[in-house]
């Protein structure tokens, strides 16, 4: 069965999901969110780099270690992030999964939590207690939107995708939720996202894939450079549909498809960063490997200087170059080559055209490419006032630095820093 | 001759400075400094080390492996970075010096320049040259204050500090000047300093003394993460005073005022950064080593989140444990423990005091210690968040973290990130 246009946009046939407002969230918005699948599901994960770990991380590892075969069930809070919690941290997450557990009959091993909120206050138990019964009594397979709704915490928007393939003459679905907005500086995974599949894949299989996926995705991403204690992206297999297996083609399909559910999700998040105006995307191109390329691109992505000046709408570039000239990773000055465009850069692999030319090109979003060329061997070149505001007036803003020194490149997401930023992260608890 | 009530407050004996408006700025406000010695001194200077360095910063390097016995004077310009200029750029730094050096009847290899303004546009070289000529016929011995308005950018306050001490009973003097503002993170150096001393001194001793006064000083500040293309910090030694030498107590009696010299520069940079309402300094203690002290220590200074809390006044300090815990540095989230104070963590170095301990203790500035202990090892400890408004209220805001680790600590100095600098940054060239 091939995907079709009277099928439901957000499911995936085995798994059910709800969205229940429990307390947590003092607005009375969606809090809690509840995953469940009507069979065990292969399950894999990535976490935060960050050496204070929340305690649903900790718990999560534990039970991908013991029982990455067997997941049933993801709880998901926001209201609270369970990080900096101590021991009592554990628990709440431990009772959390037994609650959840006991709702839908399964094995508290089966269930996996994720808490999104303020760092270094207890989760208030009893709210979770009573919105984990109400969000078993809610579970429905077009329940994502909701679930979606309720893990966010200062988005603006849900962040939810979906993505219909076939493998082998069997459809293939990845359904993605995800919520971002601010300390986002994914290193591994970003604050919390889940994605299922209807894959029939091993967990071993469904981690590397994972791990492959998010490499050019949720961990080429920033909005402020701050890497969370939280940070999860969890991917759970019912195994309904289509044979994934490691070493043959059907491994390749698999990948590309989960990869471009991570890349939707991850830019969303970027584009929704907290207090953004503008979408970023930043080629780095022409550099000795693609690893000197993240890491020019990373500095750009993270100077404040560039980050206002973009909100201003000032093609200030000497700030993208001074980014670069301090990444730490050795430039020739005289060969720097420097653009600005309007729309977002888009890999070869994200236009989903088979043999293409896998270097970025920038995606107008229907407009018509607009681009001025600032810099040529490190000094101005085109430096048209009038046709830079104009491409900074957009919503999309492309970067594109050359440093003229090999044939490597690579593209990092990020968000213009506002007064918004500034707003909401002053009075962030209160 | 010790110090006395009598003297001008910003002088050095021998050396003659003045501060004029040669319409670099829009604004009509002074812009151009210069700063001349009545015979040649022993110079020294310390460069930013970012890749893409201001044609100043090139032209300063070449001069000083050449004539560090023979410096005369030194131009400096804001309204223009004079970086990512070409080749044309560093012909109007050298443009620059001639232009003085016929003013003072020296050589013009007996002149150092620095520029600070906007990136990539050259230097109006006609208002350059008028300016000189104009700051020729002003210099005085009490033009230190003009030449400190004249550097200035975004900063609020002029940057002077005058340090007089003793040496052999000879009177020693520094005084220094400096700007800072945004684009500060300094590495080696900070945007523009310079400092002038009566010692005789040979240039190899002063490099060594200035970059060892660098180090806990104009090294350990930050206003945004983003290091300068144009970071520079000179020194002029005219030899009128105190003999030091390499290897004696008198150079240890040198660098004790030299670096109490650079750290009132240096935190004057960070209290004064874009935009910014607070002072904050972190010390990160328990650490196995200083530079694993200074890693977390930047790891807080930097983060978006941390500076947004203390701008709030929110005493978020989830944040602060987040930021340690992705600083790199191996960390056991369980030793953790951090207090809020009000008032400035303050070395022992910098206290003046002979024998007196060196780990820091927090100056109140007059008012009583106020201090509270958030985080007992790893969890939530007192947090009283009356206390902890009323310290956040304050100016001047101390962070402690103690790793728990080992006897090793550094001190930090950073500021609030707030409104004003994104409006300040996000309109900069207009």
């Amino acid at each position: 069965m091939l995907p079709s246009e009277s099928q439901p946009l957000f499911t995936v046939p085995g798994f059910r999901a709800a969205g229940v407002a429990c307390g947590l969230k003092k607005t009375g918005a969606l809090d809690l969110a509840l995953i469940a699948a009507d069979a065990p599901c292969a399950a894999a994960g990535v976490f935060t780099t960050n050496r204070v770990k929340a305690a649903p991380v900790l718990y999560d590892q534990e039970m991908l270690a013991r029982n990455a075969g067997g997941i049933r069930a993801v709880v998901i809070n926001s209201g609270g992030a369970n990080a900096c919690t101590g021991p009592q941290g554990l628990e709440d997450a431990r009772r959390t999964a037994r609650l959840a557990a006991a709702q839908l009959a399964c094995a508290p091993d089966a269930v996996l939590v994720m808490s999104t909120g303020v760092i270094g206050q207890p989760l208030k138990m009893d709210r979770i207690e009573a919105g984990i019964r109400q969000a078993a009594a809610a579970l429905a397979p077009d329940g994502w939107e909701a679930a979606a709704q309720a893990i966010m915490t200062t988005d603006t928007r849900r962040k939810l995708h979906v993505q219909r393939t076939a493998l082998g003459g069997q459809p293939l679905v990845h359904l993605g939720i995800a919520k971002g907005a601010g300390m986002i500086h994914p290193n591994m995974a970003t604050m919390l996202s889940l994605i299922a599949t209807n894959a029939v894949i091993s967990p071993p299989t469904l981690q590397r894939a994972l791990r492959a996926a998010v490499e050019d995705t949720f961990n080429a991403i920033t909005v402020d450079g701050d890497t969370s204690t939280n940070d999860t992206l969890l991917a759970l297999a019912n195994g309904t549909g289509p044979r994934v297996s490691d070493g043959d083609d059907t491994y390749a399909a698999f990948l590309q498809a989960l990869r471009e559910t991570c890349f939707a999700l991850s830019v969303a998040i970027a584009e929704d960063g907290e207090g953004a105006t503008k979408l970023i995307s930043i080629l780095v191109r022409g550099a000795a490997d693609k690893a000197s390329a993240r890491r020019v691109a990373k500095a750009i992505a993270h100077s404040p200087l560039v980050k206002t000046a973009i909100y201003g709408q000032d093609a200030n570039w000497g700030r993208i170059l001074a980014a670069a000239g301090y990444s730490g990773v050795p430039l020739e000055p005289e060969r720097l080559s420097l653009w600005l465009g309007r729309g977002r850069h888009r890999p070869g692999w994200a236009r989903q055209k088979a043999g293409a030319d896998l270097t970025p090109e920038i995606d107008g979003a229907g407009a018509e490419p607009l681009q001025v060329h600032l810099v040529r061997e490190g000094r101005p070149y085109d430096v048209d006032e009038a046709r830079a505001a104009e491409i900074l007036a957009a919503h999309e803003v492309a970067i594109t630095l050359d440093l003229g020194l090999g044939e490597a490149w690579d593209v990092v997401w990020t968000c213009d820093l506002t007064h918004d930023y500034v707003t909401i992260n002053g009075r962030y608890r209160t």
